[in-house]
């Protein structure tokens, strides 16, 4: 259930409204978006204390939102989202979007020829790991702060919006300081604390979904976020787990429409880690930009053989260029044939 | 391992081969393919015995093939195969084919009129259900060897060859004699009395993966189909089974783009079966054509919300007219672009 | 919805209420389990026909189960099911039961000496595979007829019932002759045909659940066999698949422990194939013994080292002795603690 | 691999290692557990240096640990660890230790009445949750630090050593402070910092499995925390995500078996969180005991059907009383056979 409050109304009416609910054994949770005022609640308002609220005029509408995420929903609203990245980037609102870079930052001279040739291949954000998430504590752990800078000075150089991932609420305000958008890894997906963490900076964050995540718990994460107040939350599907180890994972292209229906937010694809196989990579991405989603995630390396992390993955610099052209192809396909019927889908809200 | 006999060897050859195996002790597996004479081998030879069988005149080459499934791999056959059914459609050379019709054939008028929908929309095959598998023995159970009737009569009129599943040994002959590509639907993947049957009728069969089979298990179930010396096998992927309830089931379009590494054998894809659900079968339909698989089943119902099975993933007509076009389109976007790369890949062997 | 006809009641008291569903648009489903007449139906019945068919004398009660399985539900008979095997053996009825044996009956000799290891370590059923289905069509398939012959042999030289798996409809009454417990492997579970003709062969049917299948998809298997009339069912839970490839199967004793809330039906365990690996099946032997399941499966070998098939899960006689000592000493445990409170759902329907 | 320092070396000697070893560009990773000095490489040694490192009169011996977890294997400990809780309960050395409480500490009244149970029942420690991670953000989410401190209370009351869980970073050193085991939670196991820290508290850290963990990622967590120096590590089971909704999870005790085999950590089992279902939890448990396993953790409420979490799989006070005669009846059952082949096993290293 959503509590929405009128537009500039007073923290004041909010307190009222939260009095009402104490008063009555039910806990509010407030939610200030900057655009206006909400209060979600996980249960059902008993039918007099419904009424009596929705009779203050602090009180615009009272939403019975029946999924147990509330923000993320399509009831609450039901047109596509967009989130602008580093003020010139439009993520989720039909345009297709990719994001391309190293799985994990090197060096300078690694980031930077990995840059020009993203920027060349016409992609449109930069991503690169500082902080690694890795299986083995025995192994390389990433750059940190260090991979933070050159980061963002690749960014600055090529024109091009950065992502990177955190791994803990220490690092969040380095993180949201030298990013455009926070990257929360698959592991971490259910790492609430850190899921809070990042929402309070107001900074775009892209969650991954857990490798074993259902689609609910997914939403129910991003619930987490969206209930700090910051709604810019891109939604990346980057392969669930499965019966069988001849693939490393299992891209759930069917998963990933199926919840579209169910979320207002843009999701995208990394069918790299999805796959762990350069050859995979292709097929995948081009799948992902037939099925509509809102865009891609790739790695590439100037030299995958050597590579300090996920090397097999990596697509070289001549594979990522042109691999984009023939999804530009499809993506225009697509535009001929649909684009009167979706032109209205296609609008963020 | 595989033994290949030289073209035109007469059966005395593969004898004498048989009776050198069974002297060391070991189990070959004669087949005849039509073209010519193979021997496969569950194990290693000998390197004496090796020497030996090729030093006849009547063994042209000795293949060591590393995979448990050999007549199904690429190291058998590198170049893709193709399928011809009913003399005029071609599955696995290029094109992107299209299967369509009722899951359940129900009437006469119910089957026409779909017919005549899925030739309008531009299909290729005309499938339909005569043999029922249903979870539950209250259910529906087909309407048997008059639906086989049915189906043959409508393929006829609209110049359109046709597909069915059987379930059990004792129909293979009917529905091999009515139809154009025998089916093996996913619960009987591994039903391998059934598949020798089959594949002893030397028509084509389209053998769909069980929902937990690993891909290797998949190539294994062709392999038993090809051990009779049919090589007419389509593969067709309907989703797999996951920890997620909110999806039937998932379509692991990562798994077939990674078996068609492995395998010349040509693959469909089954988005209804593998979403359940009308409004998710075009994107997933869209995806399959941009992945460069080599083609899609559909299914379709004059009254979806009638239908006796599986009506909720049933497209209307006017559904499956729309999303051909758009398949066309993101197919002929794809040959654009990549026409010159696939060109070589694209020939049949 | 289940019709229960009254004792002794001619079948033409059943055509009279078959009639009256079909003048209604109902399929009913008639079931002579010999004790008595059933009809069941895949759904409801308007509120006049069920008060009409209540008036028929011939008609005893009419049962509204929820499930989708009607015979092999709790709703339908809330006792504990007992199966009487070759005469001698109950299984479900609070012994627990071990059938134990070769995985594949290889010749004379290693079955009578298994058979005679089984004796001794007091287990009270014997299984042997003649059928065997066998991932490669390269693979040693069993010794077929012959392997039937003498594990009937070996059956009655130590007094044990016998139990094998049968593939194919054309074996089926073979198997039904030589055997006193017919098995629907893994991989058949949802082979509807032969369910069906196994069920109508009257003997005992032993179901393994699919290594995929649902809780509900293998209870809807069985009542395919007990909707032939046939009530003798043993489930059997075998392992499923999990993402871990470092198991070979996941066994379910949690599914076990919670469908037989659901179902009558006794449930055996199979821990050798459930692990594939010899060390890991005492442990899950003895669970299945703790957690109150009706007996396991175990496979044993003279020199498991050269066993044609599952030589790696196959216990040595010293083994299985000391495990079944062990087991033992389990079960009298359990019987001192809880004899009282569950003396009443040990005794059989 | 690890190279094993002798023991009372300096830390200059460890120096002088790393030394080595950076020269050769590998990256060693020092480990002081107090006991020793290691340093552990995720890579092998280059045949030279090994020599020249084994010549150093502070290197006492280099051992080539194949798999990539090396302080959790059984490589580097044969025999089965045993952790000390609290100075006076010992997990894992043959003892089969209970653990017991509620999911969540809600009240003062509730803690206390529900630790009395436990300690009538016979369990040995006590457990409640202070920070709950719950999969909404409107869901009740802990009492805190007021929680942990009630906690510390009824353990010192009822001489009962407590374990709880702990969320985040910022919250370790209260935890460690509070309690005797320091719990990481299912969807933490992957939390790497998180681990880090609470291995540096030098507490006893329970590390529950990810609900889709593979064997190999559950050791790899625990390596993390060893890796700090801290070797007080017990592993806790709750159950995997498997494709069947009708339960929450599946007990995956085949695979606790299996992974007992590699290392030499204590393994818990949770049949509560595994079933989600009160009347599960006892056959459940039953079978961990059987199993061989370290003990088990069980949920219990004086009134489930009032409890703010979990309180479908709450045992009440008389179901846990009874359970536990039971388990004792089971494992001394095991014993009396057991008892002199395990007796060398048993005995903690």
């Amino acid at each position: 259930m959503l509590i929405i409050m009128g537009a500039n109304t007073h923290e004041n009416a909010n307190l009222q409204v939260m009095n009402m609910l104490e008063q009555a054994g039910i806990t509010g949770y407030p939610v200030n978006s900057g655009k206006r005022r909400l209060i979600c609640l996980g249960q059902n308002l008993p039918e007099q204390l419904h009424e009596n609220l929705l009779e203050l005029s602090t009180v615009e509408k009272i939403m019975p939102i029946k999924t147990p995420y509330k923000l993320a929903s399509r009831e609450y609203r039901p047109q596509n989202s967009r989130v602008v990245v580093g003020n010139r980037v439009s993520v989720g609102d039909g345009n297709f979007v990719v994001m391309a870079g190293p799985c994990t930052i090197e060096s300078e001279e690694q980031l930077f020829s990995t840059a020009a040739a993203v920027k060349k291949a016409g992609a449109h954000i930069l991503r690169g790991g500082a902080f690694k998430p890795r299986t083995s504590p025995y192994s390389f752990q990433g750059m940190g702060i260090e991979g933070l800078r050159l980061l963002r000075q690749a960014g600055n150089h090529f024109d091009l919006p950065v992502i990177t991932e955190v791994m803990e609420t220490a690092y969040v305000e380095d993180v949201a300081f030298y990013s455009d958008i926070i990257q929360i890894g698959a592991r971490n997906m259910q790492n609430f604390p850190l899921l809070r963490e990042v929402g309070r900076t107001g900074k775009a964050v892209m969650l991954k979904r857990g490798p074993s995540a259902t689609l609910e718990e997914w939403l129910m994460a991003a619930e987490y976020v969206m209930a700090t107040g910051n709604e810019q939350v891109i939604l990346c599907e980057r392969g669930i787990k499965s019966f069988d180890p001849a693939t490393r994972n299992c891209l759930d292209l069917g998963g990933v429409v199926a919840v579209q229906e169910k979320t207002h937010l843009p999701i995208i694809i990394d069918p790299s880690h999805a796959t762990g196989k350069r050859s995979l990579v292709p097929p995948l991405a081009l799948a992902a930009a037939a099925a509509g989603t809102a865009g891609i995630m790739l790695e590439c390396h100037p030299k995958p053989e050597v590579a300090l992390c996920d090397g097999p993955q990596s697509l070289t610099f001549d594979q990522l260029y042109r691999l984009l052209q023939t999804v530009r192809q499809v993506v225009q396909a697509l535009n001929i044939e649909e684009a009167a019927e979706f032109e209205e889908l296609k609008v963020g809200a």
